[in-house]
């Protein structure tokens, strides 16, 4: 048999991600990767809950990924050639490390002998990724030998549990390989010994908890949720608010907006006035999720003095308004049912406050007939479908939907808020469509054009993905930040128009396109599933827009 | 006067890098960058010799300044925002590395406060790029003092100065910044105290030198010359070439062919042979430059048992053929003037023997009248001006290019020889157009698609670039190698066929277009400057047509 430990070694590793849940592998072409794409490949082929997917843009490939892990919290497998193609999903990996995305990467490589010493395609990949990846670790498949057998099979499993574990990220194999790289079809993959994983769930002790409640009970608390984007203790949390009538200002990728009552507009509050109303006022504040995307919400957190608790074992208190007084790292579902199962239902006026003053401050939301930045963010609050996902944009599109999405529907919402990058958003949004189901995506002209190679994989994938572009010709913010005063710059540093022609990319992609100008046509545009919906604004009349809107409810939060 | 400290030290850096001989500034869009950008846009608006290129997509800018820096041999600062936007350099770094171009990466970041704490857009950038890089250094441009300002003004020279030490590379500068970014344009820079550079060149002792000369003296050498793009010695080589009759075997990159007598069809020779017949056997070996792309030439080095000299200091002993048997890591240009000083011209039969040996081989290739990948590249060579620029990307056009390109012209020849990606291309050739003339693209289909974004910079700065895409629908070098077998995989991991219209990437980047199917129909296109011109080949044709030629080659060199 030709090529069998480089086989069955290669068959152990998958066997390996497999055994540990691995149900989803992106694939970009190359040689040096050849046997274990073929080995996937044919896995795949083999089992109905396997899938693979290939992009030949490493860099849309790790979104794409990425964009898959996300929305199902599943580890996905990257595997890609060596040199500049591993280095291509460098960007990705950050986002998902600092979102908690369980990513397997495969880089292969040029064997030891080949490294270093000016062969062709062989870049350093030794901790390639640095800080970016939770672990590191070379494997060798052409190894003869049970102990490196045994090795590949323990170490693979390993990895998806290291990288599932609090806080979950991603992991590298890096893969040295001889040629031939042609794989052995006919060796059967071998019986691997499954390791059974650890539950990684923490609970608080009893006594802890006492104290806790203890702390909580008969207080004004408010409850804050971060991005949470698959959130498992949605309900749970609904019902602790519910019951102690505790008001929970709910981030949008907390994906509670929708699912019952929270409180949505505290960005717009918090913007508008730089303090809360006395009877507003909590006296301890419980945090759930990552970093909520108000920044005048976690300036006003950095202000206060009661207590502040973060809770849950992903976020490694990264909090950077330093307000944190108390670290709970402990699983949120069970803390959260202990908390309701022992405190008592209340009803109080300090949450009548919060929810008549949150009605208030909706009910004075401008609604102009006017299709804009705001009105289109409206217009997909009110016309998705139930049950839809929405993948939102860094930059203008996740601060306006922070705002004027209410939840109208219960839909899921995206973003990569790990990193913040404008960069491989369509790619992730093409990931998060391979889940099925009806998706969209909320997106600047800018991050479309830096990632449009994205758009290639809806059409090899058929993928069910309606993108709707703000076409502002720009950088929309930075209309909103100092730059905007140094004139003599600013068009071509920071507005960066880059006159696309979006029609046209649209046909390139073989999307279904149109233009709109009015609500109407929009919400007609939506409901014929238009694939490509073309939103064209103007950057300094969107400014003042937000500026206006802002002033006005100053005016009417002082005649209170 | 507002942001004193923070203008007045970022204009030393800027004054640092100008001094050391930046010339170039690539930047992407951002706000964290704002004051160096703003700062070099006011500098380069005031000087005639200074330009500023800004690409939104941070993956294309850092390949452009790689083309801008590869074709002047220059040092070129790029700058982009913080997070992603920074690890989006990794790729064009790696290349940079391995082939030795000296980059400055200006990467801003969040103040020391706000990294590592859930802060937005804020990834660790502390050695993003590991070992990438020469060397990486952090910067505080809003820290007072004296110390500070000269300790910047100081550094931002070194840093120039170690990327242009041999072997050359990319350096970068990681700078925290805190708001307010805006620099107050009133500031005039102030002056730095500019550094004088140490001259970097090394000659060899005299005593060294004749120890070298009497082993040359009367012996059969063989000059073998790789990539050096920008060749600073082409002139000295030649002449010692011709003057003591050592052939010179020329690797297309090394620049050489169309300037002067040499052999530049030995690729073809050592595929379609593994040895040289007995009159070609050197007795002493000779090579100048980087990894030639052939090989087989490096396969047939690593089996030779006479000396073999590596000159030049770049690079370090990078040879994966293992054959280098002594290393002089000295100036080219001074060693070959030293050889050629002393050493007599002479007349030998060796020289003969190669000359007519390959100008046998040379018209042994088949000259069809059909246009596929061959042939394009034969007509191109006949074709392109004098003095015009093609750029090559990896995978088959530098193949073909190294076995059907002959110099027919005096050209200059580029490619990614370092890490020998697909990626980026686009982007890189971009970047070598700023320098004006005439410039060509050789390019698969698919390292075009992966580099799309790459076309706006031509659109944007109005640069002279024709591009020649061989369009075989795929990834036409996977036909030749062992994974072709693999026939049930193939296409899906290998093929990877984008169907992509390149008719509407043209129309998309407003570049006049034309598909040509034979020879003449390209001649014109290249005649009339058309800007986009697709060959559309077969994958399986190809690798038909390359096989064929090689076993009438065997087939010729048998019968001698």
């Amino acid at each position: 048999m030709k090529n069998e430990t480089l086989t069955l070694n290669t068959h152990r590793l998958i066997s390996g991600l497999v055994a540990q849940g691995v149900r989803h592998f992106v694939i970009s072409p190359g040689s040096r990767s050849t046997p274990v794409a073929i080995l996937i490949a044919e896995r795949v082929k083999a089992a109905a809950n396997l899938a693979l997917y290939v992009d030949v843009d490493e860099r849309s490939a790790a979104f794409f990924a990425l964009g898959i892990a996300k929305t199902g919290q599943v580890p996905v497998v990257l595997l890609c050639t060596s040199g500049t193609a591993a280095a291509e999903y460098l960007p990705a990996l950050a986002e998902a490390h600092l979102s908690h995305i369980p990513l397997i990467v495969l880089t292969t490589d040029r064997p030891l002998e080949l490294t270093n010493i000016g062969a062709p395609q062989a870049i350093d990949q030794t901790n390639l990724y640095g800080s970016q990846v939770k672990q590191s670790q070379r494997l060798v498949l052409q190894d003869d030998g049970q102990t490196n057998a045994d090795f590949i099979a323990f170490q693979t499993q390993r990895s998806v549990l290291a990288a599932l574990t609090a806080p979950k990220g991603p992991v590298q194999f890096n893969l040295p390989l001889r040629k031939p790289l042609l794989p052995d079809l006919r060796v059967t993959p071998p019986a691997i010994k499954a390791l059974a994983a650890l539950p990684t769930t923490a609970a608080l002790t009893p006594t802890d908890l006492t104290v806790i409640e203890q702390q909580l009970q008969g207080k004004k608390v408010l409850l804050i949720a971060g991005p949470e984007e698959v959130m498992t203790y949605r309900t749970a949390l609904l019902t602790l608010s519910e019951k102690c009538q505790w008001p929970l200002l709910a981030d949008n990728l907390a994906n509670l907006r929708g699912h019952g009552p929270v409180i949505s507009n505290f960005d717009l509050l918090f913007q508008a006035e730089s303090d809360l109303p006395e009877d507003l006022q909590p006296d301890v504040i419980l945090r759930f999720g990552g970093t909520p995307v108000s920044a005048p919400l976690m300036q006003w957190l950095s202000q206060q003095t009661v207590p502040q608790y973060l809770i849950g074992d992903q976020q490694q208190l990264a909090d950077y308004s330093l307000a944190t007084s108390h670290v709970l790292a402990v699983d949120e579902q069970l803390f959260i049912e202990e908390l309701v199962a022992v405190l008592p239902a209340q009803r109080t006026a300090y949450w009548a406050s919060w929810r008549t003053y949150s009605q208030r401050l909706q009910a004075s939301l401008p609604t102009t007939a006017d299709l804009n930045e705001i009105t289109t963010v409206q217009t997909l609050d009110q016309q998705l479908p139930a049950n839809s996902r929405l993948f939102i944009s860094n930059s203008m599109p996740i601060r306006d939907v922070e705002d004027f999405y209410q939840g109208q529907q219960v839909r899921e919402l995206y973003c990569n808020r790990g990193a913040n990058g404008i960069d491989g958003v369509v790619s992730t949004a093409a990931g998060m469509a391979t889940a099925g189901g009806a998706n969209y995506l909320l997106i600047g002209d800018l991050a479309l054009f830096h990632d449009m190679n994205g758009l290639m994989m809806l059409r090899r994938y058929q993928l069910n993905l309606t993108i709707i572009v703000i076409n502002n010709n720009g950088g929309g913010i930075f209309s909103f930040l100092p730059q905007a005063a140094a004139t003599d710059y600013f068009e071509d540093l920071f507005g960066t128009p880059q006159e696309l022609d979006l029609a046209q990319v649209a046909r390139l992609y073989a999307r279904t396109y149109q233009k709109v100008t009015t609500i109407t046509a929009l919400e007609q545009a939506l409901t014929n599933q238009v694939q490509f919906i073309e939103v064209e604004t103007q950057r300094g009349k969107n400014v003042q827009l937000h500026r206006q809107l802002i002033s006005d409810l100053q005016v009417l939060l002082a005649h209170d």
